[in-house]
């Protein structure tokens, strides 16, 4: 058995050394997304590959000087926060009033709005960087092995097309939404898709939804966010080149997504999970937090947190939330930046930051209150911790139906949350071990991997790197329209031979029968 | 890095020394699968699991008295051996002499019967083992992790829903043909079916060629193959379980095959590639033989194998082959069991058997004669080794079609082979570096994988064993009819939906018009 386990060792440090040091080029994505492109750049670094990372001027993240990069600073128009952050407060509203889907549509109208701008805005960059011909004379001297970029903007797929780069996505979501559906066949009679918040067992109408749904955001996605892509194709690239195929030829897509996360489906040899790569062991707690954590005793302890977007919650809803975790036993720890609710309890504790990782992994908590974003659900899966979710926007709906189907989560509808059933459902997990086994067994599968997701994502990129592509593992289905993808030329061709068949034998017989009775008429 | 490597092999570790050693139940295939599926049985025995080998009383390959497994021998009747060598003798000549697709249908007729009755023998002595109660419940008793089986025949795959055990499959071939087609979305637009000899780059009467033989195959394999087990089903499962979907839902599927040697397609989330899993680096070779080889100075060597089946070629056939090997400078080994050739040059040394590996891993070997079975070309894949190519039945013309659409084969055709046409063929692959340096680039890209894929396979097996299944690992789709499935009916009721709103719009229209025109007729 260890025989076995050296062996594999050994090929991978083979694997390893054998490796060139290579020259990334990263065009990342702000924001959340931008936590998960850091930790393979920090890794990628540690292996001794030089990266240079691609960032706006207004970045809120990415920042300029930094051990693991060397970063090129472009003009880019300012993603509009101030409107986003009404947005938000807008969204809480009509969330929590529960108004017809009409105004949740106009405000989405609004956003889509607000996100093509920023699709242009960075499309305008990167004819920035293709006008600025000492710069792309850099670019090809320096002679880069890759190009590592998050599709969900897509300044890095148009670059690394002219810089003639192999392609690898970090990617959940690219310009036209679920990775997936750009490359994967993906029936619709299983597979929800995002925002239906449905899962893979539908009936007729959900199934119905589904497709309508799915209509709906293929037209707005193509009209909204691929209209400034497919602009720039035409005049960079000339117009043969269909900025559609150019995301669906990418050499791998590192998946921030699993089948312990994600419904089973089909998949493409290209498509890498690496699901929980960010996720690692906890770390002892700071002394006062574990004091606190302590003296929860035998009762556990509940933490809460929805993420950086959504830290100031309307305030009748936080009273709600204060009250029902005052009427409960356990201790709470809830990061929280609003003003301090006035039933708060003595056994919760607001903070305005937490070490989410390393209190999610501790022994003594038993619920996570969440909001569904990817990297808290997945954080909860590593460590095994169940969830109340309070779904508010963009995947978080999605996300959470997929915990409550596998039985690991109650969600709370942000309408009709108050203190009430707010407390039913912390009570539900706190005290029903189904929660509670089914997230363990998640985590024990997710952890049941042949290689830890990070490694396995690492193993890909280089892989990439030295043999300059993968295109063994990319299917010709991109170089076909759809009518000769799905074979309806071949469809109708054969239905067409066999109507022709039909039609001469049925003349046949005819011209046969017509004989015969003139025969037997001239006979009479 | 070397930190890194450490911590996988840490973690692969734990999971190794956590395993539970397992009772596996075996239901192999004979032959040259069995070859295959003897390579898991010793690997798993090394690693302290038990193993339990289900075989036919007859058997040719799979041995009662094995230090790896504990037989279980049942009666069944005898695969027609007879037919089967005439049925090869008859098919060289027709292949040889060219004669019309007519001959060679029959002769596939002839073939699927004989086939068929296996099938039937195999479901008998299921029969045999299910009505059996003693059996049965000792095999109840033995309390099995798990049955691991080959499924071009059925029997482990119906005694594994009858026991409830998870099922992993050693699979290429099911019952029904590739066995992608049983689970995988395979769009028939770039996926070339088995036996049609096309690549994943069509024309489109290609593509025509290509529905019209899975139409043809689908309805035969589900006649000829099919039938025994719906009947089986339905005996003894009741008329509601449907034979297909207990293949359709094994927890893995351990797949013969990667992506250097199949064409890219959609894939599962439990289906896992372990081609050239049988590959080994090779040994040294005995004294005759490695004298022979180094005999050859910088020209090289050829060796030729045809495999057991079709060791004893046509006597012309042979002669011809034997007087284009005398022509080059090359040493040829050439395992040939028929009459010495006449034309046999003294570069040429027959045997009866050759240490195939070792000889492919030799760097003085340059080209591989073959006919394109799964483990010759897996094999010459993994040491680098091209090829030419004689194939003559079953899955080796699409075995070597993808190996010319690779670049690292030239085949010659049976029927045209003569000294002048298979000598030209030798000569190109041996002196024109493209065949060599593709293979070269296959095999790397081969090798160049996160783990061995025999190693990935036990991870596998041992995982459905842990975590008793893959439940998370399978779609929904099984579950489902084609009509669900593609979303036929959704389609109907939304189209239905258009047309009466569009209807009704048109009626109202109408009826507005009429008003309009009478109330002008009136005014009038």
């Amino acid at each position: 058995m260890h025989h076995s386990g050296l062996l594999t060792l050994l090929s991978l440090l083979s694997v390893i050394d054998g490796a060139y040091c290579g020259k990334i080029l990263v065009f990342p994505v702000d924001g959340s997304h931008w936590i998960n492109m850091e930790i393979l750049i920090v890794e990628l670094h540690s292996r001794g590959h030089e990266l240079t990372v691609i960032r706006g001027s207004n970045c809120w993240r990415i920042k300029e000087e930094s051990p693991y990069y060397t970063s090129l600073t472009f003009d880019i128009g300012k993603f509009d926060d101030e409107f986003f952050n009404g947005f938000i407060v807008n969204l809480l509203q009509i969330r929590r009033e529960k108004r017809y889907f009409w105004d949740q549509d106009m405000l989405g109208l609004d956003i889509l709005k607000i996100i093509s701008n920023y699709h242009q805005e960075v499309c305008n960059m990167t004819a920035m960087i293709f006008d600025n011909e000492t710069l792309m004379n850099f670019f090809q001297d320096a002679k880069y092995d890759l190009m590592l970029t998050d599709p969900s903007f897509g300044g890095g797929v148009l670059l690394a097309h002219r810089l003639g780069l192999p392609l690898v996505f970090n990617v959940r979501w690219t310009v036209h939404g679920e990775g997936h559906f750009d490359i994967a066949p993906s029936p619709l009679s299983y597979i929800p898709v995002p925002g239906a918040e449905l899962t893979d067992k539908m009936t007729f109408l959900q199934r119905v939804k589904n497709v309508l749904i799915y209509t709906v955001t293929v037209h707005q996605q193509s009209k909204y966010f691929g209209e400034p892509y497919r602009a720039f194709c035409h005049k960079y690239f000339g117009p043969e080149v269909d900025y559609f195929s150019l995301f669906q030829d990418a050499d791998i897509w590192l998946m921030r997504n699993d089948f312990t996360f994600e419904f089973p489906r089909p998949t493409m040899p290209n498509v890498v999970y690496m699901g929980g790569f960010q996720c690692k062991p906890s770390k002892p707690l700071p002394k006062h937090l574990d004091d606190f954590v302590q003296s929860s005793g035998e009762h556990g302890v509940i933490i809460m947190s929805l993420g950086t977007v959504f830290g100031n919650l309307l305030s009748d809803v936080a009273e709600e939330i204060a009250a029902a975790f005052a009427q409960l036993p356990q201790k709470v720890i809830w990061r929280y930046t609003g003003t301090r609710p006035a039933n708060l309890g003595n056994n919760t504790l607001l903070v305005d930051w937490m070490p989410q990782n390393d209190l999610l992994g501790h022994p003594k908590t038993k619920v996570f209150v969440a909001h569904g974003g990817t990297n808290g659900v997945q954080e909860a899966i590593y460590h095994g911790v169940p969830i109340v979710g309070l779904p508010l926007a963009f995947d978080q709906p999605d996300n959470l139906s997929r915990m409550r189907k596998k039985g690991t989560a109650v969600i709370v509808d942000f309408a009709e949350l108050d203190r009430t059933v707010f407390l039913e459902a912390l009570k539900e997990v706190l005290y029903n071990p189904f929660y509670s086994e089914n997230m363990k067994t998640l985590s024990r599968l997710h952890r049941d991997q042949p290689m830890k997701p990070l490694d396995h994502a690492i193993f890909w990129i280089e892989y990439v790197m030295r043999n300059g592509g993968a295109p063994h593992l990319r299917t010709q289905s991109f170089r076909m329209s759809w009518f000769t993808y799905h074979s309806v030329d071949v469809i109708l061709t054969l239905l067409g031979a066999v109507l022709v068949i039909l039609w001469l034998t049925f003349s046949l017989i005819k011209c046969l029968c017509c004989m015969l009775i003139q025969k037997k008429i001239k006979r009479e």
